[in-house]
Parts: structure tokens; C-alpha cells; sequence
């Protein structure tokens, strides 16, 4: 039987959204490796188990010495130390720095006992057993202290952000080699319709192909989700409600077809019978058809069969209420590019490609203060890069920039 | 023994790169099912091997009429036509519509014989057997054409796509269900240094953890390659020879550390030994040293052993390498924001959210025409999305307009 065509509510977008939003359960959690954590939702906040750098260490390959004897060195008026021995990066040193002595030192090596500063290499000239010093050094110079960059209990990466190469990269200097991530949503795909055939398969008459469960697959890979197909449900309530069960056994539903009111609105129809429906119709072009409903937490989102429409569903409910379930919000996607307004001088050498890290937020564009080149803690500090082509000096306080995000930028629902 | 420290060209950043993509060989292919092909470069152009539509079909839901009969037809003079049959969506119509007979139809179901126009079903009214038509049509009114969205022989994606689930959506519509993508690089990750101890394992005296390797590890996921971790290499000419040797039975490999010149430049030693040094020095901030080489037509990236040193070279380095031995250079990412000029009228309806298909190209915005929502090619050959907020009834030719991308746009080298 043919039924005559319904209406259904024009919803706003973001209503309809939020509405959607408000009643999806929260996944379980699992752990990770240290080295395939990308893209994983942060279940757990980081916390710093120890100061790094774990010691004072040399930040310049040079002589670690005794600031106190440099005092007064110039290149007309060098002081000679004596060489006393060598430390390598990764050694403890055995070596003392006694008062005339100097130790010859690499960067990210340990200060031996006794040396507060490290004359940079360029500032010397070796003379036998002789460094000359060409230029004085103040106490703590060339140096990284410990927890420098981290200190021990310090909060390094907060529960829901979408973790990144760089957080692995400090997750992994602490040392730690697990962390608390959500599951990854599992979705199961239906298509509806009598007039599909599967590719591969051969076709006849009106049949068309199932192109939506493969699209919507792609999609749900493309962030990270994992897909199962399964397959094509035909157009009675019968073999909807038992994909739907079957289904159900995984956390997330996506039905493209069988939306229309009064077409077939065969899937809503069996939606209401096991849970909720939230929305049925949105003020949105295409997919006006659009449906979402709840069942036991688990969202299901009912598409429309036009493949258009299905997708821009799928990107605008499916994809936000998916991170919903992993607890996030996302504000803004990483390399997204984003303006704002400099909140600080970053200066740059002229023919050098400068690559400012910097922390984006609300328009605003802060530079995050760096001690070295070797301090990663400030690629997760910092949310975005500002490019300085070779061709310029830097930027002014106050300018307009324009800067590539670094990370996705997350809120916490919980 | 302890080197001093030496110098390096410093080159600019295109210059180093555009040399070494010059000197990577291409990798083979392989095919991949329509279900799983997000990300993976296309090989091959797919052709179309049949019309879409396959069929004449309805394009709203109403009564298939012959247009003739419903001439003059309005809400004050009626025209009645007999009732002689439906047909639904993947059946091929037994009935035929013969003079003054009307037959009802659903969107998307094969026009019958005999009708050449589809009466909407808001302009008619049942009146027992009869239908009273309230409007005429003229000939094809409401039929999507067979061949009018794509025409059997038409390439439809071009060698070089970066596959996305648009993609899968039009190539499994047309029944194609495996295609021909570029391998997936394989690329070993090694680590160097004495300092380093393993992620998970007790630490103490000066030694650090090695936080590169997963690092490095993550950031080949997030781009969908595959990532081998060869773990630590020590300072010495053999340990990193070994380890060289093992990464090179993949298609690329990273090394962060031993890359500063005169400090112990190991690494570029061992690849000058059995490849070539594209470039050892550039004018990058942080990142000076990183060095770049080809063993075999496969990629070596020198990278410096500090974290934000290391991540940058690789994504300013290997990322476009990698693709390039796809045999693609990305121009814009996927998801990322662009402005252009728009070259025509973009009409919305106030109130509803308006999602507009159209081609972003050097600067300008091009709507792409759309003879239904059901059309999916139209995401094809659009490249990104341009919304109309509810608040806009549209745009006019020449505003300047943002777009979001939805497809990484891409050049292909060959």
C-alpha cells in the first residue's frame, strides 16, 4: 500500500543537535599503547611523575665550568682553564669541576658536579690542555634546569583531548607507556531499500546500487571510528527491526533510507517501537528528511536515502554525537586555519622560515615562551603554529595573523 | 673522541624539498574495496561503465502521466485521469501508461511506458479510481533522465584522488566494488642516542626516555601510513648501519638524532656510505640540521633529535615526500577553510540551513549545478561546501565568500 505523503517539524540544525546531544551515554574506557594512540580521546589526565629534564643538563655543546672563573673573560683577555674530561649525553658524570677546571660538554648531557654554567664552543679556543675562555658566563648560563619544562605533578594533558603525535611524544618522556582512552565507537550501517543490489553483484531492471553503506563506512573511517557494515535491509518492519537488533549490538547506528514521512517511514516506525525518537525533519537543505532517535544511550541516526543528504547528515548529527560519546566537544579541527590578534611581539631572522609555536583562543593568538628548541612540552602547550616566511622579521603586537591549528580544539561535556 | 663542531649549508626549505621529490621513486599498487578506501591515492581513472540514472525515473513522488493528457489542467478546471497501477521503487513497471491513465509513483522508481512527466502529488486530488490533475506538466517535468547525472564512458575520479567517502558513495553506485590505489608506504622509525631508554622500563642517572619514536610513530598514523617502529639505535657506526639496513626493506624510513653536524653526525655517515645526501642544513627554526637522503629511490629523513625539531622536518619534509611517492603534492587539505570570489548567484531559502556544493580554484568560488538532491556526482566534482547560515536568503555573484574543503585538493607529478 502506498501511503500519502506526511510532514514532519522543521527543526533548527543546532536544536535538533543539542537536543540529540543531551541524551547519549558515555562509552567505556580502555588503554592504549604509548605509540598508537593518535586520534584517541583522553580518558584520564596526565600527571608528571617526575621533573624534566629529570637534571640540570647543558642546553649548548661547550665547556661546563664554574661561572665564578670566567668572570672578566674577553676575547683580548682570555682565561685559561684546564681540561678536565668529557661528558657524553646519557652518562653520569664521574668527572668534578673543580675551581681552573672546565669539562668539555654536549648539549643534553649531565652538569657534572661542581660546573653552574657552560661556555659555548664558540667562545673558546683550545690551546693543548688549555681552554682559553673568550667570554664570561653567569651562573646557571647554557644550562636547563630540572623540571625546567615540566615539574613533577604538574597536570600535562587534560582528560578529552584528541591526543596527538606530540602528546605521545611528552606522554612517552614520563615515561609512561599506557594511557585511559574511550573505546572506539563501534557503528553498525544499514541501507533500506528494495531496489538495492550489492557491488560486485550483478544488476537488472530499476535496481540501483548500495552506494550509501559503503560512503558511510569511508566516512565513519575517516575519523577514526570503526565500521560495520551491515548491509542491506529491505523495506518491511520485519527485516528492519532485525538489522536494527543486530545492530544495537555495537555502539552507534547509522540507517540511510526509509525516512520520508509517509513514503516508507518504515525505520522511524521501529525506532519509536524500541526507544526515542529526538527529531524527525530539520530545516536543513538537503536532508530535510533527517531523523535521530536514542535507544538505551546508543544514538541512531536515520538518514535520508538521496546520498547527498545522507552524508551531509552523517558529517552535521552523526560525527558530533559520535565524539559525544567520547565525552568532546569539537570547537575547531586541527590544520584548520584560524586569525586572531598577536598578543605579543614575535620576532624572526630574515631568511629563515620561523615556526612560532602559539595558543589560539577566542581571536586571540598568545606566543607560548620557549626554553629550547628541545622542549616538546611546548607543541602541547601551544594549539597552533604561526609561519614567519623567510622574508620577514617577525610580527608586531597587535597584528592580524593568521595561524594553523596544531591539534583539534576540544570541550569537555563531563 | 669528541668532534668539534662544523657547519652546513643552510637551504631554504622549497629548495631542499623540491630536490629530494625529485629523486623518490613511486610506489606499486594494489586494489582496495570500496568499503575501506578512505585516504588511499587512486591509480587509475574510474569510467563510468553505465549511465547514471540507468533509467528514466520519477524525481517526485506523484502520478507518471503522458504530459499531453494534462494540458490546460488548474485547480478550477481539473483534468481527470483513470488510475491504472503504481509502481514502487526497484521494480521494473508491467503496467503502461496508456491516454487519459495516470500511474502512481515514488521518488526514484523507473518511469513506466507510455508516461513521459510526473504529476507532484500536491497538485492532485483522489476521487475514487480517478485522480484529479490540478496543474499540467509539460513533457519531462519531474523525470531525472537516464545519463543526466553521469554519462556511460565519463571519467568520473582522476588518478591521484586522495580517495574520500564521497568517493566510495559514486564508484560503488557504479557497481564498481574493488579499485587500484598506490601502496601504502610502510615507514620504519628509529631513534638514536646512548641516553635512551625504552617507554616502560626503570630510568635513572642521565638517560632519557625515547619519546621520537612513538612520536614519530603517531604522526605516520595520522596520515594513514603505516608506521614500524625499529626501536633505538646507539651512537656507533655499525649499530645505526644495522638498523639502516633493517629499515630499508621498507618504502622510507625516519631517524631522529645523530643529525647535528661535528656533535656525531653518525647517521648521515652511514646513508652517504650507500645512498646519497640530498640536503644537510636548512633555514628552519627550530630544525636547522635535518637532512634528507635516497637509498634506492627511497627516502631517508635525517631528523634532529629534539622533539619539536624532529616533528616539524617531519611534517615539512616527510609528509610531502610520502605522498609524493604516491605520486601526489597536496595543494589544500581537506576540512581546511579557503576564500574565494564567487562566479554566480547562490539563492537560499530564509530560514533553512543552506548547504551549497561548489568548486574552489585559485581564488574563485564556482556553484556546481545540481538537478537533484539524490545526486551525488555533485560532491564529486563540487570540492567543497559553502553554507548558507538560516539567517541569509544567499549570496550574490562577486561577495567574497569562505568555503570548507571537502577533499584534500591535490597535483599529480606523472
Amino acid at each position: 500500500m502506498v501511503r500519502e505523503k506526511g510532514f514532519w517539524k522543521r527543526e533548527r540544525v543546532d536544536e535538533a543537535l543539542n537536543r540529540l546531544l543531551g541524551k547519549i551515554k558515555v562509552l567505556g574506557t580502555e588503554h592504549v599503547n604509548v605509540y598508537n594512540l593518535n586520534g584517541r580521546v583522553l580518558a584520564e589526565d596526565i600527571v608528571a611523575g617526575f621533573d624534566i629534564p629529570r637534571f640540570d643538563r647543558a642546553a649548548m655543546d661547550g665547556y661546563a665550568v664554574r661561572a665564578e672563573d670566567t668572570f672578566g673573560a674577553s676575547v683580548n683577555n682570555p682565561i685559561m682553564l684546564e681540561l678536565a674530561g668529557s661528558v657524553e649525553i646519557g652518562e653520569t658524570p664521574e668527572v668534578e669541576v673543580e675551581p681552573g677546571k672546565a669539562v668539555r660538554i654536549m648539549t643534553g648531557a649531565m652538569m657534572p658536579k661542581g660546573a653552574n654554567a657552560v661556555v659555548m664552543l664558540e667562545h673558546t679556543r683550545i690551546n693543548g690542555n688549555l681552554i682559553e675562555v673568550l667570554k664570561a658566563v653567569t651562573p646557571m648560563k647554557n644550562v636547563s634546569r630540572r623540571g625546567e619544562d615540566i615539574k613533577e605533578g604538574e597536570v600535562v594533558l587534560r582528560k578529552g583531548e584528541i591526543l596527538q603525535p606530540q602528546d605521545a611524544g611528552v606522554i612517552a618522556s614520563l615515561g609512561i607507556d599506557k594511557v585511559k582512552v574511550y573505546r572506539k565507537p563501534k557503528v553498525a550501517v544499514i541501507t533500506t531499500g528494495n531496489e538495492l543490489v550489492e557491488v560486485g553483484e550483478a544488476i537488472e531492471g530499476a535496481k540501483i546500487y548500495n552506494s550509501n553503506n559503503p560512503m558511510i563506512c569511508n566516512a565513519l573511517l575517516e575519523f577514526g571510528f570503526e565500521a560495520i557494515s551491515l548491509g542491506i535491509a529491505r523495506d518491511s518492519i520485519e527485516d528492519i527491526r532485525n538489522k536494527v537488533s543486530e545492530a544495537l549490538k555495537f555502539d552507534a547506528v547509522v540507517i540511510t533510507g526509509g525516512t520520508s514521512v509517509g513514503s516508507k517511514d518504515l525505520v522511524p516506525e521501529v525506532i519509536e517501537e524500541i526507544g526515542e525518537i529526538v527529531f524527525h525533519g530539520v530545516s536543513m537543505k538537503p536532508g530535510m528528511p533527517t531523523a535521530a532517535g536514542v535507544v538505551d544511550g546508543k544514538p541512531v541516526f536515520m538518514l535520508p536515502g538521496s546520498p547527498a543528504a545522507a552524508l551531509l547528515g552523517f558529517y552535521t548529527f552523526a560525527v558530533p554525537a559520535i565524539y559525544r560519546m567520547m565525552n568532546v566537544k569539537i570547537v575547531a579541527r586541527k590544520w584548520s586555519r584560524q586569525r586572531g590578534i598577536l598578543q605579543g611581539r614575535v620576532p624572526s631572522e630574515t631568511g629563515v622560515r620561523g615556526n612560532v609555536r602559539v595558543h589560539w583562543q577566542d581571536g586571540k593568538v598568545y606566543p607560548v615562551r620557549i626554553s629550547g628548541s628541545g622542549v616538546l612540552s611546548s607543541f602541547v602547550r601551544a594549539n597552533a603554529l604561526l609561519v614567519v616566511p623567510e622574508e620577514r622579521e617577525g610580527y608586531e603586537e597587535g597584528e592580524e595573523v593568521e595561524v594553523t591549528l596544531l591539534r583539534d580544539v576540544t570541550e569537555v561535556f563531563e
